[in-house]
């Protein structure tokens, strides 16, 4: 008799009849069951494997749905026959698993950026947000300070503490003050960017089906780290003063909340700063229903504007704030190096998830980044790339106005590098991403900010990447093709009515 | 009435009891359930949570037993008076969460290394596995070869694919021919060092409640990879030719597993190589049962011997082996650079995996490999090193075989830069360990290598960081301890014959 090799796991996530299910494909994919090869009877393969006839009944049925196997009355159910393949040919050799019905079920995989095709348009304009300016960065005091962090190679060739590099702590630690935190080298854990940060919370904290809320338009990165864990997203609305708080309200009325996921000094994408009020009602909240902040102040660096809101973390003396930062954004995101501040059990659990996923962040990224901060080189290159970013994002948003037809409308941000445009009003938004694309315009479309699809109207333009004159050239080409779409929209109007009236009238004459 | 905001949560993970036990110990602990307070009667909380009033009951019985409150006929249940607190105290303000209580629950969370206390001795003799010799490593060729990526910076700065730089891929493709494995730039991943690896392996392969077999003794950074996903973890036997697969067999008979992790090359800790009836009967069981084998090649670069066996991967023409390897060993752990060979769909969902965790491997530490390679520095250290290296394991090896006393053992390894010794049967082991840390003698004790907290009487020793003679000290001292420990026995035995003897006498004398 055929063996299986099937041991059913009572305690398995998924149900008896498709863990046998998904055994039967992998024998089918691995040419073990061959074409037209008899299934054992239902109550045979019941009694051997040990599951009810039921399990077997059922994983049979989907197996026919599939077309994988056809059941014959009185005869039985067999292996189908591969389209294409003639009857009674030879089963192919084992060639392996059918990885897909191995894998972890948990959340949607993100998509994978694909490399550039050689057909694809070489992009002229780079509006793409979460990119540094490559030709602005300190080349020469990048190489000093790495031959300076190479003094201590010894150390650092075999430095593996998950909390980071005690000096790079220390730092953050002091940077933090400007943000009004108050902590210490020890309250800080040095991460392989924020996106890891957020990665080790989302594993410390969130179980498959524990619910996070979620700004909506919202960050992308912070969507796949809380679904990698299998959690429910519950979408936020944002407006003018940033995470609407009624809106949380309610939520976690309904719902326990494992998380609360923000971006209160430069909401991700639209710019906007959390109002006092808003930030008021939100740690209000938190501790009402006590559950923890997230708070990415990922931008917090480069606010444009002279003053800067202290951190969400900076009214929060009970540490409900979990605070996370990036050098992402500050130097670039190659360093992967970013940091999260939070209470200490969580901080240590934090540590635990740092050292089984990867023993922690680059000791020598690390350590690089200390001489840069000590030798100065970072605060004089962010503050010339904050000069720099103030007159970029004048520029863009100066040809944006003059370009984008009526109806169009943008945020001029508080901080950060990105400007969030929207498109007019029934306007062929795809139609303008597909002709942006093919003019090398590249940005960010709406819809990776959304979780439901929404969202195609809106564009995230970065003003990080070009000088004040070529930004101004790309938004003049970008409005053209605005214009351009709204014009055929207008002009399509009339033509979907003189459509329906040639109809009219042929119905007439029929 | 007191509103406990508590939404029982019937598809939670947690059983509703636990859920309403957490959530009126996050509000003790909070002070919003003040000492004294009355509880709600269990019908009445049973009726505003919607839970039955057993569950209300036997949260508070859980809470009774921790001391948290106290149950009183006939009046009703009362948060206890803290210890020392005198009655009618002011309860604290809200003084943030009970972290503890928001954890989500997988795995046993690993140690965390303590940094040095002052207390500590300073470490003389540095036999810590791995470490690599800061002293040998090619300082100015990293140097160089910085500056030569830095040429790239612009675009280095922005490089954001979690498969890793194409350029690296290509030395590791090319590399690979040397392990016998075929493949291209295509079917390699970057990583984050071989533990992202692992722990990308076990995010993309392992739900809570799978069952994963590996060698014991064993890499505890895989146990700390596949218990992070909440698998559980089966230990198999290893003796002189490897991984015993006829236990596995046994194993994968009794249980569904959904990997085998093993270290062919060079078997963590023990050294020995897998045999080659071992290697086809491991490629057999995966086939039949279906279960992925996960290859840790981690030490494989660095084999002593001049033929190296083909990684397991090279006899695997269905794919049904993830290759895993790194250059913390060529190079340095601090680099943090590994790599995976996969199947297609399979390095698909690890990519994903990399893109929500961190966005993948630092393209900086990245781009220095491939000058170190490309320049022939990579290649000159490894030949220097591993010449080295088979001085250093000569001089360990006979220094340890003229120092240690009778009933000590090692094995002399294949590869690697460890040596596995076998104190004497019956010696005071835990007495050993501290005498040496307390001579500044540092290695890795036995037992973080099983899963059961046996090998308290193995010591595993690396020779890769320091020179020849300075082992042979090293190696003469702990010999010393041993010696020293085993006299201390055998004079314990007559002491305690003769106490034996004093006590009969005494006996005889009553």
């Amino acid at each position: 008799m055929l063996d299986l090799v099937f041991r059913p796991d009572p305690r398995g996530r998924e149900p008896l009849h498709r863990q046998l299910e998904s055994r039967l494909r992998a024998l089918i994919a691995a040419g073990r069951l061959g074409p037209g090869q008899k299934l054992p009877a239902t109550r045979e393969l019941a009694l051997t494997t040990g599951v009810g006839r039921n399990t077997v009944t059922q994983a049979y049925a989907s197996l026919t749905e599939a077309g994988l196997v056809s059941a014959h009355v009185g005869q039985g159910t067999f292996v189908a026959r591969r389209p294409g393949a003639p009857a009674g040919a030879v089963p192919a050799p084992a060639r392996g698993f059918v990885w897909e019905s191995l894998f972890a079920a948990a959340g949607r995989p993100p998509r994978l950026p694909r490399p550039a095709a050689a057909s694809e348009p070489r992009v002229r304009f780079d509006f793409r947000a979460g990119r540094v300016d490559g030709a602005a960065l300190p080349r020469d005091a990048l190489r000093r300070a790495f031959a300076r962090a190479t003094r201590e190679l010894g150390t650092l060739a075999n430095a593996m503490d998950p909390f980071g590099l005690r000096a790079l702590r220390e730092e953050i630690a002091r940077a933090l003050v400007g943000r009004g935190v108050e902590c210490g080298a020890d309250d800080v854990l040095v991460t392989a960017g924020a996106q890891q940060a957020l990665d080790l919370v989302a594993r410390a904290l969130l179980e498959p089906g524990d619910a996070v809320a979620v700004e909506q338009p919202g960050y992308f990165g912070a969507a796949l780290a809380f679904e990698g864990r299998g959690a429910t997203l519950v979408p936020i609305g944002v407006d003018g003063e940033g995470l609407r708080t009624d809106e949380l309200a309610r939520a976690l009325r309904a719902r326990r909340m494992k998380l609360v996921y923000v971006t209160p000094a430069v909401q991700c994408p639209t710019g906007v700063v959390l109002s006092p009020g808003r930030r008021a009602a939100l740690l209000a909240l938190a501790d009402e229903h006590q559950a923890p902040i997230l708070e990415d102040d990922y931008d917090a660096q480069l606010r444009l504007g002279a003053r800067s809101t202290p951190a969400l973390a900076a009214s929060d003396p009970a540490g409900q704030v979990i605070h996370v930062g990036t050098f992402s954004k500050a130097l670039f995101p190659g360093l992967r190096i970013g940091y999260v501040v939070a209470a200490p059990p969580l901080r240590e659990r934090l540590a635990q998830g740092a050292l089984a996923s990867c023993f922690g962040a680059s000791p020598l990224a690390q350590s690089l980044l200390v001489e840069l901060v000590r030798g100065g080189a970072l605060g004089r290159h962010v503050r010339r790339m904050r000069r720099a970013y103030a007159e970029r994002e004048a520029a863009l948003a100066e040809a944006l106005a003059d370009a984008l037809p009526e109806g169009a409308s943008f945020v001029r941000p508080a901080g950060g590098t990105c400007l969030w445009l929207t498109l007019p009003p029934a306007i062929d938004a795809a139609g303008v991403h597909e002709r942006a694309r093919a003019a090398g315009i590249a940005y960010a479309r709406g819809e990776s900010f959304f979780l439901d699809g929404r969202g195609a109207e809106h564009v995230l333009l970065s003003f990080a990447c070009h000088p004040p004159a070529e930004l101004a050239r790309g938004a003049r080409e970008l409005g053209a093709i605005v214009c351009d779409a709204r014009a055929e929209r207008s002009a399509a109007l009339p033509a979907a009515c003189r459509t329906t009236g040639t109809r009219a009238a042929g119905g007439g004459m029929s």
